[in-house]
């Protein structure tokens, strides 16, 4: 428990590097991991956390990077999680955008982080979430996490973030694909970037039009706010809608959404607590060797296997 | 039972409605889909499954376009899965590449699906494994899917697929989000494609020198195969490669990856199983909303609840 309780006490305060230390556990999914979400969790729950997401090229990056110094001149601190693998956060990106950007590292009211997975394969969604926390925990006023798209990528950003802002750039309005990846359903604010560009007002009409066409959630009607990343344009207004949702949020209609997500989250947990238990008690009689046979011979299929582990698991318990 | 036997019937005739059928209960999540999915796997397991995956703008598409044509003219039946949302086999794309598809589509000895997951959000990766099963039942001798990047992305193609083709262009080798995603260490073949651009020969040797730094898996030293998709050079040789591979899997190094693989399968099986069997538990004895209020008011951290949940159906089969 000493490490844990180290890390905890530590980022409580608003240590960065207890911060950062907390971070790489939920990645690598240690065994302090779990210890430390449990006793983080309890102080969580303070900061607005805002999802951006969008393709590849919309200019995300550009656009989190402003909003952070505005926050950052309005006194609000500021959690970043990167989990585009292109967003420059990541350091994956021209050496222009990282260089740009290293005066926001170096500030202490900004931790900016992305998310990898190499030693924990599967685990993003879970990471991500576990690193919300830990940001909120640590004081951060307000958390934006970059992901990429919706539905088709393992982080579900709208599993995580209360506000989610869709960013678009003119002509990507037209693509039939964004109807398809279901994108248009899970944004709270719209931006259209590279609002500069002539076709930026026939954007927000599709958009507009889109979402008359879709079935409304609540009461709340999803604005659009054109913005120019690389100037700051229109970034203001955007904090503005920002802090309108936050607002709608509190009065009433946050409760519910955030049920769904701790749901979601418990289902998760359950899946993951289960799935560990029964395995490693299978493992533990052989049996798990036995059933992997049994479905590589095709005597059985994957869920009657899974339902024949689980009956066995039962009997078992009512036989201790 | 009616329906799902109808359809498997059906489909392992070859009847090409039979297999859309069976897919769609797949993607929707259907109560068939389950049926459907227990009585065809005895019927599986003869088609060779290929993973074609890289980036957007690699020429993913074309390539896998001219390896159908080159597969057709060598008698072999093939099943594609577009996982890929921006490929034009998922519609998602140019005009032009659709109309160049169309004939494919009417070719008896080819099926061709892009998966979606609108109703039933989260199972993009069961569905695909259970599209290839479809279409290995229905006697399809290639699959082929084709997906974006790899760890990132919520269909991890190393746990369905054998043989990973890894596609890339040139100039991709250079960047180091290749390395970070850990495409490099999934592949078994890697193709250059667009190589009549002169930096091809060059993103030759920085792969090469990239696996030498990696950690070999087995015997197998990936070959690197440089095409142009746009003319179709390079094609051949590429299924030569992936003939090569299939060979190599038969001769022992099979039998473990294919327990790997089914090991997977079989621990989202049972996470999926038990973790309805202990939802629907709770949620009939009102504990589920109980868990949520608790957790919302942070008396709970997830992990934690989730132990309470699984004791709490442990102890309870054991009071049956």
């Amino acid at each position: 428990m000493a490490v844990a309780s180290q890390i905890v006490t530590s980022l409580l305060q608003g240590n960065q590097r207890a911060v950062a230390k907390a971070i790489t556990h939920v990645e690598d999914g240690t065994s302090e991991a779990e210890k430390i979400t449990a006793l983080l969790y309890p102080h969580t729950g303070k900061a607005q956390v805002i999802g951006i997401t969008g393709s590849g090229g919309v200019g995300k990056s550009t656009l989190i990077e402003k909003l952070v110094r505005e926050l950052r001149r309005g006194g609000k601190t500021v959690g970043v999680i990167a989990v585009d693998p292109t967003s420059p956060f990541s350091g994956g990106a021209f050496l222009g955008d990282r260089i740009r950007m290293q005066d926001l590292s170096t500030d202490e009211g900004v931790f900016i982080r992305s998310m990898a997975t190499r030693n924990n394969p599967g685990g993003l969604a879970r990471a991500t979430m576990d690193t919300v926390r830990i940001l909120d925990a640590s004081g951060k006023d307000i958390i934006l996490i970059e992901t990429v798209g919706a539905g088709q990528s393992e982080v579900d950003i709208i599993k995580i973030a209360p506000t989610v802002v869709v960013v678009l750039a003119p002509g990507f309005g037209d693509a039939i694909q964004t109807i398809k990846a279901g994108i248009m359903e899970i944004g709270d604010i719209f931006v259209i970037n590279k609002a500069d560009r002539e076709s930026a007002d026939k954007a927000v009409i599709n958009i507009r039009a889109m979402l008359q066409l879709g079935t409304q959630r609540g009461k709340w009607i999803p604005p659009i706010v054109k913005t120019t990343a690389t100037t700051g344009a229109g970034v203001s207004e955007l904090l503005e809608k920002i802090g309108e949702h936050r607002e709608y949020l509190s009065k009433g209609e946050a409760s519910q959404r955030q049920r769904r997500i701790v749901r979601e989250e418990l289902e998760e947990a359950i899946k993951r607590k289960t799935a560990e238990h029964i395995l490693t008690a299978l493992q533990k009689e052989g049996e798990l060797d036995n059933l992997i046979s049994k479905l590589l011979s095709k005597e059985i299929d994957p869920m009657s296997a899974a339902e024949e582990a689980l009956n066995r698991i039962l009997t078992r318990s009512k036989r201790r």
